[in-house]
């Protein structure tokens, strides 16, 4: 078998607006370090799948900026012609790679994700490809640190492979986001693990699996494969993509399957969901404060303070998110952080702020 | 007689800090409508003293700033070499006009405040006028609308002049800063008026005044007026500035003197000395947000945000002052505006972020 990498390179990455925008999302910026989350994704897999073996799903406009940032042949970069969720984009990918590579495992990666222990990672990822050598769907799972709400679950059942520290198991079921009690309940049970929306799996496998479970998506997918390489590749690919579902893999697929395992994460990790959970991988100051860029300020505390360029300065302020990108400025509550995306339909309605989105 | 105009451009507008800089300080800003405070303050009086009878005492480095925003000739601009509070200033004032016009008259104006009733000024000015021909040093006390502790006090006594509505009277004495109980019994009284900072007298009164209550500072000014017109000038008023005291001419004079009177204000008056005042005279939205530029926000409530260019967004906050001016951001809560000058200070020790003051 040969194992390929799968970068869904999606995601608008709003909640990190002003500093993500519509034409650079989160994922190709620098949000933690100096390389893009697209580019430390990349990295994490390539002992295992060099870069000639990862292939990168991005919606089509972004196809130059993630050329400039990672350097792959044009043929290993899918471009989307509009966002579909994951399993379209992981449908496509799964065709791309079983012409190429019939035996094809894939190793599916969100290109958000943090996480730093990579020799643990890879050791994981392995046996989860031994594990879809037996045509199992391998998810990851995240053992939880907090009872969090903000992820699906996993709860599982019985070991089936592994060592003592590093191990793969039946999967009981999924569990939607929870409310606080349950996710207070799931933690203490400690048969639980975040559902991280990375997996392994063969190419062919889920290609079945689409053919149950999203049948209609998969006729369309091997009508498109027919013209893979033709002239009408660029039109066919937009077709196919018009009538797509919007649906994740988890619960086009995932949540029906039956041959699942999951794979209990030994690694650290954070989707890197908001500005809080961003603040968590950077270093506070003894006010509480996270900061990045040129700041000033005088009785701040508690506050998370990013400013590309120019500087801030903040005086009495406390619990706040401020963010300088370019000719944006956002200052919210820590509390009122999920209203972005309702600001952000306010200044798209506005003509003359629209570019800054 | 001939009445002349000083306008007093000096003050660094920390308070307003991004917005006003120090190439820039606040009366060369447009902070209210189109025009800067300056060009308010000079159209003003225009109606009495034309240009060509205005004198603006400015930073010297700042001449050919002012120079671009008023139209005067250049020896109607004094420029000093620093700062050294208004009697030296006055002082120099008074020593150009007295040589260029024995009787003259010199209306003292603060550049940097706001006063809308302009008829109303300009019958009060001409009745501190007509005092100031008895020689008595005429100040303009405001009739307090509130018990406000950032001003200074004229505790006044009988009338001396003027009609039923706009009354002259002599002054009981100045008062400095009260705190809030004293200016709460100060409003209930009703005998006490807002040290305005503006004055009107012959320039020999006040020349005489200060070689009486600052005689070493008069000496030294009489030295230096045998330099006017000669290549020693420059040099000469440099010196002059270097060894001047730096003093108010409150308390230099006024608070001495005792051939002095004030006129009651039946103008509305301003001093603009902070954000919270500025927004005391721009619109206010139902939730209590005064903004300028391109803002969008959600669950904003009583806020203050000033954008230069570009947009501001605020999600869930409330009682702030935002400011984005060139590549400075300030974001501060209305009650901890005071530290403005110490963050200042922090910002002037370093190096990268000197620039920005």
């Amino acid at each position: 078998m040969s194992i390929h990498a799968v970068i869904l390179c999606g995601g608008r990455g709003e909640r990190f607006w002003p500093k993500s925008r519509r034409n650079r999302p989160k994922q190709f910026i620098p949000l933690y370090g100096s390389r893009t989350l697209i580019q430390e994704t990349s990295r994490r897999i390539a002992p295992l799948c060099p870069v000639k073996r990862q292939l990168f799903v991005t919606p089509v406009e972004l196809v130059p900026l993630l050329r400039r940032q990672v350097k792959v042949p044009r043929r290993n970069i899918l471009g989307e012609p509009c966002g579909r969720n994951t399993a379209p984009a992981i449908g496509l990918a799964a065709l791309t790679l079983v012409r190429r590579d019939p035996e094809a495992v894939m190793v599916v990666l969100p290109a958000d994700h943090l996480i730093t222990k990579r020799p643990e990672f890879l050791k994981a990822v392995r046996l989860a490809a031994q594990l879809a050598q037996e045509n199992l769907l391998v998810t990851f799972g995240i053992v939880p640190s907090r009872p969090d709400t903000n992820y699906g679950y996993v709860h599982y059942g019985a070991r089936i492979a592994g060592s003592r520290r590093l191990t793969a198991h039946s999967v009981v079921g999924f569990r939607e986001k929870p409310d606080s009690a349950t996710a207070q309940r799931y933690l203490a049970e400690g048969t639980y693990l975040w559902n991280s929306g990375m997996f392994v799996w063969r190419a062919a496998t889920i290609l079945k699996a689409l053919h149950q479970f999203l049948p209609e998506f998969y006729l369309a997918l091997m009508r498109f494969g027919k013209a893979i390489g033709t002239e009408r590749e660029q039109r066919a690919l937009a077709q196919l993509y018009r009538r797509a579902p919007v649906i994740s893999i988890d619960y086009a697929v995932m949540e029906k399957a039956e041959n699942i395992a999951v794979v209990r994460a030994t690694f650290d990790w954070d989707d890197v969901g908001s500005w809080l959970a961003l603040a968590r991988h950077r270093p506070m100051d003894a006010a509480g404060n996270v900061t990045t860029g040129c700041w000033f300020g005088r009785e701040t505390r508690n506050c998370i303070i990013d400013a590309d360029s120019g500087i801030v300065a903040t005086l009495g302020v406390s619990d706040l998110v401020i963010v300088r990108a370019g000719a944006a400025v956002l200052v919210a509550h820590k509390t009122a952080l999920d209203g972005i995306k309702r600001l952000l339909e306010d200044i798209a309605s506005h003509k003359a702020a629209r570019r800054l989105l």
